[in-house]
């Protein structure tokens, strides 16, 4: 299968690497197009989202009837490019993505689109390459992939991040956190994020929530953060016990 | 060492099995104190926040004067005990236990405190009796952790139990975001958070931001979660940029 990835951002440069020994793969700049070969089968648009439109209409200009153009994006609709070509869909790796980050591939979810069950069947065939857990979603259901990837990841980082700088303010090594840090994860491999909730606020431990919370004062937005989500703890439990004693 | 811990709690029972090979532990319920020993080396309570003075009152006046009464919080400081007994001190695991989850005990770092240096000592045998990761840490410092750790772990599960409860409901699997939680936790083993920000609100993607904010019209709290997440990662991006032009 010929392939060319447009985008070296972070899910550009991750994809052409993935798929590179088990395609025939061509990375190319999104500014210039440099790179870009005329008889691929595939052409995976790889651009914020907001670019998206226009580079897939550069690329359309180069690109033969029968070729794939899809883009990579979760919150992108298959409308943004479906009038641009004839053939066109959505190749969404669910997996986050830096540079300089090596991760395993073959461990990642791709969510496809397609115009048309060919089309569908094609690029499902090359996410196939890289990963077994390919599934179907249309632009809806990953628009919810993506609002809860979210939540999952972007989320988590930063709340990490505002640990790590509250520490270093403190002079403590956020490596202490580490271990807390992985259990945390390893604990919701096989069980419910629902069933695992541990800390004061899952407690109703009141004291100790005021005693962070005037640990915090001077730091304004990590203490609205801070109360924010204590409160939505303190509620996701109440509706749980509510619920079973029904 | 002959070691009672007070509380049946998810830290006392995982404190329990975390000494059982290395130490003659006995287990004791808070309530009634029953299984308590006379001449124990060290009694740990492992009980909630708001407990602790009234149960290491009850079990101070079973206990010979050399033995060590220590508890396991990392909110609360060692003025909470000391006037109860003379030989006190904080011994604080820095993880998250739930019932019925096991874990590797000998990950997790031990945060001391003691009253003198004796206890202090006495406390970190027991501690690296479990785990090779052993530091001093006083009231504050503790309380910082603790500030630390509920940001990183109890917050981050609520996230990810958010996430589940998006989803289900628009019978999506939460399955498909562990691959994400993986990598997202396998990134700042090694990088610092900071680091490795990805996503809308890192990308300063305003349309992917009001797009998903659109799409949590009608659930209130997870809108404004998002929202103050939204920002708070934006404000970080921009200190940091600003830093680095200095």
């Amino acid at each position: 299968m010929k392939i060319d990835i447009i985008g070296k951002g972070n899910v550009g440069t991750h994809l052409a690497t993935a798929l590179k020994d088990a395609a025939d793969v061509a990375s190319v700049s999104s500014r210039t197009l440099e790179g870009l070969r005329k008889g691929s089968d595939i052409y995976l648009i790889s651009v914020a989202d907001d670019a998206i439109a226009d580079v897939a209409s550069q690329v359309a200009t180069h690109i033969p009837s029968q070729a794939i153009l899809a883009h990579t994006s979760g919150s992108t609709p298959l409308n943004a490019i479906s009038g641009i070509h004839n053939l066109t869909g959505v190749f969404y790796p669910l997996q986050t993505f830096s540079k300089n980050v090596s991760l395993d591939y073959a461990d990642i979810p791709f969510f496809i689109e397609g115009c048309d069950s060919h089309t569908h069947d094609i690029l499902c065939e090359a996410a196939r390459l890289v990963s077994p857990s390919v599934y179907s979603a249309d632009s809806e259901k990953r628009r919810d992939l993506h609002v809860a990837s979210v939540l999952s990841c972007n989320f988590v980082n930063h709340l990490w991040a505002l640990a790590s700088g509250y520490l270093s303010e403190k002079d403590l090594p956020f490596d202490a956190l580490k271990p807390l840090i992985r259990e945390t994860t390893r604990k919701i491999q096989t069980a419910s994020p629902l069933d695992v909730q541990t800390g004061p606020a899952a407690r109703h431990d009141l004291k100790t929530i005021e005693a962070h919370m005037e640990r915090l004062n001077g730091k304004q937005e990590l203490k609205e953060i801070y109360r924010l989500l204590t409160l939505s703890i303190i509620r996701t439990d109440d509706n749980r016990h509510n619920r079973n004693k029904i």
